[in-house]
């Protein structure tokens, strides 16, 4: 992966660094769009100044409001607008006049309703911005998001900055990534929510994440495409050097109908997608659960080809598990070597036959025992990859015994940061409701998150990121 | 389904109704498992006379123990040993001299050591147990729970009792079970952990759960089977009387491997499971938490055979993606047709051309549209199942929109009560951290299994359930 440096010359770069914001169509209602934006550019806070624009509202959140865009004393970079659809037109004007160089528009039922006259408003909306030098993001869209500026979109965002870049044409998808990733530590330059694409499009924003030094890895949503052969282009050219993680949606007839409604786009085939992703490098996803879990796999492991896989952990049944996935995944779980069972016989002469791979915790009788076979095992350079489970399920059976899941997860991480080898950890998350049980498998995933190993609530999770990631760096080392 | 009546004349029936039970090998350490064995068994509790066997203890857990099994002046049914190996052949012996009817060997370390003379052992005790007129569960399991009877080997089993039944090779998968579904609303007649199978054995468990009237579902967890003629033989008379769901494991070389050092199973070859699976309308599933899935959506939802789904509720992305899920899994997800948008678009002016299937609950534009549209969806004669999703992504963006969720989610399972449809409810579970999520989550989900909805933390596993659910009657009703 390329090493970022601290410039960026692409055009796009200005969107993401406004030294100034607007948010047109605040009102005093706390649940209004307007109101929710203000106050999370306030809170997170937006480094530069923040104008409130509304026709009724003196003040807002303390901030005083301007009653049209060009009342602002002060330069626009940046206009959100809230405002509906009719009011649309006259807004790009007012920042064509106003020489504001970007418009969001969270504004929607524009093309998406597929009715006529809103088909003709989007493009004439697009048009006029064109025509006075206004880009625009959206309509349908929840917009920016750029720790490093300010920019966001959504209270639970991080204020932290990480390196994976998403860019989404579903605001709903662009918030479940933050709320399937964040908890386990990933991280984010940037977040694009696009919407209809009207203006900005899929290209320009790969275009530009593949420049962003800031940005390492990128994942894409996406219900179609504006221009498929400069898309196309983009991703020959990119020639491997970011990960590029797509969802693409929309690839089944109800699938396709669902998308025109939510996005007005054409979806194409599926096989050609499936096509895409093989011949360019591209890790393809289906959905958004699998999107966090593969970009935080790209996110935390060191690169790495490897295909041969030893797992530690859990019981016999969940080894049996892991072992079938794992080789359904494409990965070798190689057998111990006759010197390696030998080295366990000597510290472990009760149960050193049981002892194989994947290592079953429960038949070790003893921690001192699976410590040691553990770390034997991760030494052994007849794997490449590692995989621990945290949860034998037995560990979860009563509030007691907890206590040993938590000592048993904090070796297992420690492992992880010791080792030199990726690893990624599993903690069974199968029961919502019991708290003590809650409460010890997030302790786990926290434990993971702050050593940045990546962690998965399943053995199926931990398998599929661990084939994705270790797929695409096979790929980038045979040359494709 | 059958309906079950009272009686079952079954001869392994007796083995879920002992009149008294002796744990064997009690000592006063708490972790050990015989001291839980016998905690357990008083504390769930059992119905009957409990006794423990102990060389040492004068007194475990106030009750006192016997030196030998001899010494019980009562009858004694069902034996629980927690002896190690070498000390088992001699408690057979005891055991038909004192006219026990089951022996449960949690005693592990026999066969799957693949040691030669504990090869030798398991089958001498076998002999010697089929001399003495003892049937024997395991060895290497957890034995028998049955919540009517009050045997159990885990403190989170439920007391209260159901009608689903699950027979696994391995205990640690038996306890995921619980784990996985008792939240959801799981409930069992029977959970039976037979490990290595040296005598009782799948074919013997399936035959008698067929038969047992307390039993609808049925649910295998295997390794290998011991005798595959009589097995299929069971499968073929069983005629889909009761659904059976299988998860066979070792279906790799990996996994092959894992098996026999588990429980000492030979797993067999993978197409020929799947082709058993096709020709007996066996319900084919691959983990454990999917096993969980499908019997709560078999125990919840009235039986149908219907292809026809109409998806309601979350944001435009999750609407795409369940759109493609349900086609993707073998459903129809039919289009409205005109009447019906025009009966939407007689309440919902603004926004109806945007309502189509999946019901896209953000652009409802206010709860009013969606109560509404939703009700009207409900009805319909053009679908036959219901899909709900809770979890428009930014109802769990503060602890204030929580409480809409609360009410969305409040909605969705009244009307999944109130509908003559079968349906499931989805609730996204992506985040483990924020502790409001966590509980808005948890507190849908309980919604659910209160109203007796299958839930499910995301839509693909809904979608998979009842896709199972329905592939099963619909090839019932074809006569297979």
């Amino acid at each position: 992966m390329s090493t970022p440096s601290d410039t960026c010359t692409h055009p796009l770069d200005i969107l993401f660094h406004p030294e100034s914001v607007a948010v047109v169509g605040v009102s005093e209602n706390s649940e209004s769009q307007g109101h929710m934006y203000l106050r999370q550019l306030l809170d997170f806070p937006f480094k530069g100044p923040i104008y409130p624009v509304s026709r009724d509202a003196g003040e807002v959140l303390g901030v005083p409001c301007h009653r049209r865009l060009k009342d602002i004393p002060g330069r626009v970079d940046h206009v959100i607008s809230c405002l509906p659809h009719h009011q649309v037109l006259e807004l790009v004007k007012d920042c064509a006049d106003k020489g504001v160089r970007s418009l969001h528009l969270y504004t929607a039922r524009m093309a998406e309703t597929q009715l006529a006259e809103r088909l003709d408003l989007e493009k004439q909306v697009i048009r006029t911005a064109r025509e006075g030098g206004v880009r625009v993001i959206g309509p349908n869209c929840m917009g920016l998001y750029c720790p490093e500026s300010g920019l966001t979109f959504r209270f639970s965002l991080p204020k932290e900055a990480g390196h994976v870049a998403f860019a989404s044409q579903s605001g709903g998808n662009a918030a479940d990534l933050e709320y399937q990733g964040v908890g386990r530590g990933l991280r984010f330059s940037k977040i694009i929510s696009f919407g209809n694409a009207a203006d900005l499009n899929e290209s320009d924003f790969l275009a530009y994440l593949l420049e962003d030094p800031q940005t390492r890895i990128i994942g894409l949503y996406l219900e179609g495409v504006k221009d498929g052969g400069r898309f196309l282009d983009l991703l020959r050219q990119s020639d491997g050097r970011k990960p590029v993680v797509l969802f693409k949606a929309g690839r089944t007839r109800a699938g396709a109908r669902a998308v025109v409604s939510h996005t007005a786009s054409m979806s194409g085939e599926s096989a050609m997608w499936e096509a895409v992703c093989r011949q360019f490098g591209v890790v393809g996803v289906h959905s958004i659960q699998e999107m966090a879990d593969v970009l935080l796999a790209f996110q935390f492991l060191r690169p790495s080809s490897g295909n041969r896989v030893l797992v530690m952990g859990g019981g016999g049944g969940g080894s049996v598990a892991a072992a079938d996935l794992c080789e359904l995944a494409g990965f070798e779980v190689p057998p111990l070597p006759p010197e390696m069972r030998e080295e366990i016989r000597s510290f472990a002469p009760d149960v050193w036959s049981l002892i194989t791979n994947p290592m079953d915790g429960s038949v070790m009788g003893g921690l001192e025992i699976l410590v040691r076979a553990f770390q034997t095992g991760a030494k052994w350079d007849g794997v490449d990859l590692l995989i621990g489970n945290t949860s034998a399920v037995w560990l979860l059976d009563s509030p007691q015994l907890a206590a040993r899941h938590e000592l048993s997860s904090r070796f297992l991480v420690d492992l992880a940061r010791e080792s030199e080898k990726p690893m990624a950890i599993f903690v069974n998350a199968g029961d919502t409701r019991t708290p003590w049980r809650v409460d010890a498998a997030a302790k786990a995933m926290d434990m993971c998150r702050e050593a940045g190993v990546p962690a998965y609530p399943n053995a199926r999770r931990a398998v599929n990121a661990m084939a994705k990631v270790t797929g695409y760096f096979r790929r980038i080392r045979q040359g494709r």
